[in-house]
């Protein structure tokens, strides 16, 4: 059975894919608003984690209406869950199984399970959330083991992730006074730098 | 790194030991009212997976509190929801990873994220709910790809779970009748009969 997980080269989408391993085969999917560089940093980290890896460029309609609820809105919550609820029904066309890395206390991007009946049944799709059962401490210890990330600023673009993407979009169309205005400042993300064990076990 | 987890026999809690398997080592624990023979089916079902597995009985006030929740309140989501809590708080007391088999779309037992949070600090212990993530479907699929399991009413005393136990102690106590006026009707549960592959795997 094959699941398509959302993918950002961040830790938590990382290990949600070496959670699904032993019961899946993984493709890693990786979404862009059309700057073949954002889709770098998710590549390489695949590659350490020795999953198959896919970019996929939303069409630029989701970018508009994205950057329109940004402004309209002036908080970054309804266009996250926007990216993300379009991802995974681009997703969901093609694929019976679809994951992501949203964790228990996550709160955006989140679907209530109202959404996440109606995508599936929708698309008859099952919508999977290794993540959501662990708490963000034993999601730490787990990362820990079988990972070697940083966590880097926002600004830094470290990740290829929905927030990272929408931030260099508003600021490539607005100025960076938007983005301060818009989003939280001292923002962290994970880039996944190595799989621990992996190198050794691909050797023998 | 060692998790404790909830165990009845079965599908649910079953699935949810071979989902943790890759990553913990597992101790299966089924808990109880005192009849040694309750633990049977739970015993089977362990040892049919290939997991170590311990029986523990509940303190009498245990019981007591949860008889007197059915008969007051006239349903059994209360009293379902206490001596769940009452057996993850026991094995906190002793495992740093405690899990159970609930799901995504279960109302009872159910702890809400307050509770969660609570017993998670009280205890410095990580509460794993490896079934959150999935839905019914998923989660059907994939046990039926990993078990081999029959599902069987209630009265059949199918599995060691809250459930039958209580309905045995309450019939015990005050008859049939008031367990039919207290518990639905035509309840189902599942029991596992075989791992699918683990005897090859064994034999190898």
């Amino acid at each position: 059975m094959k699941v398509a997980v959302l993918f950002s080269g961040g830790k938590d989408s990382a290990l949600t894919s070496i959670l699904l391993e032993p019961f899946f085969e993984i493709e890693l999917v990786t979404f862009g608003y059309g700057h073949p560089e954002t889709h770098e940093v998710a590549e390489k980290a695949a590659e350490a984690l020795g999953f198959p890896h896919r970019a996929v460029s939303f069409q630029e309609d989701v970018l508009e209406e994205a950057l329109r609820m940004l402004l309209s809105c002036g908080y970054p919550k309804n266009a996250l869950n926007y990216v993300h609820q379009c991802a995974l029904e681009i997703l969901a066309q093609e694929n019976k199984f679809v994951a992501d890395g949203t964790k228990r206390e996550d709160r955006v991007p989140m679907m209530t399970p109202n959404e996440v009946r109606s995508l599936e049944d929708r698309f008859c799709v099952h919508y999977i959330r290794p993540l959501a059962g662990y708490g963000s401490k034993a999601i730490n210890i787990l990362a820990s083991s079988y990972l070697e990330f940083e966590m880097l600023p926002s600004e830094d673009r470290p990740a290829s992730d929905f927030e990272v993407g929408l931030r260099q979009a508003l600021e490539a169309r607005c100025g960076p006074e938007t983005v301060t205005k818009i989003f939280p400042a001292h923002h962290i993300h994970s880039r996944v730098i190595r799989r621990k064990g992996f190198e050794q076990k691909n050797q023998r």
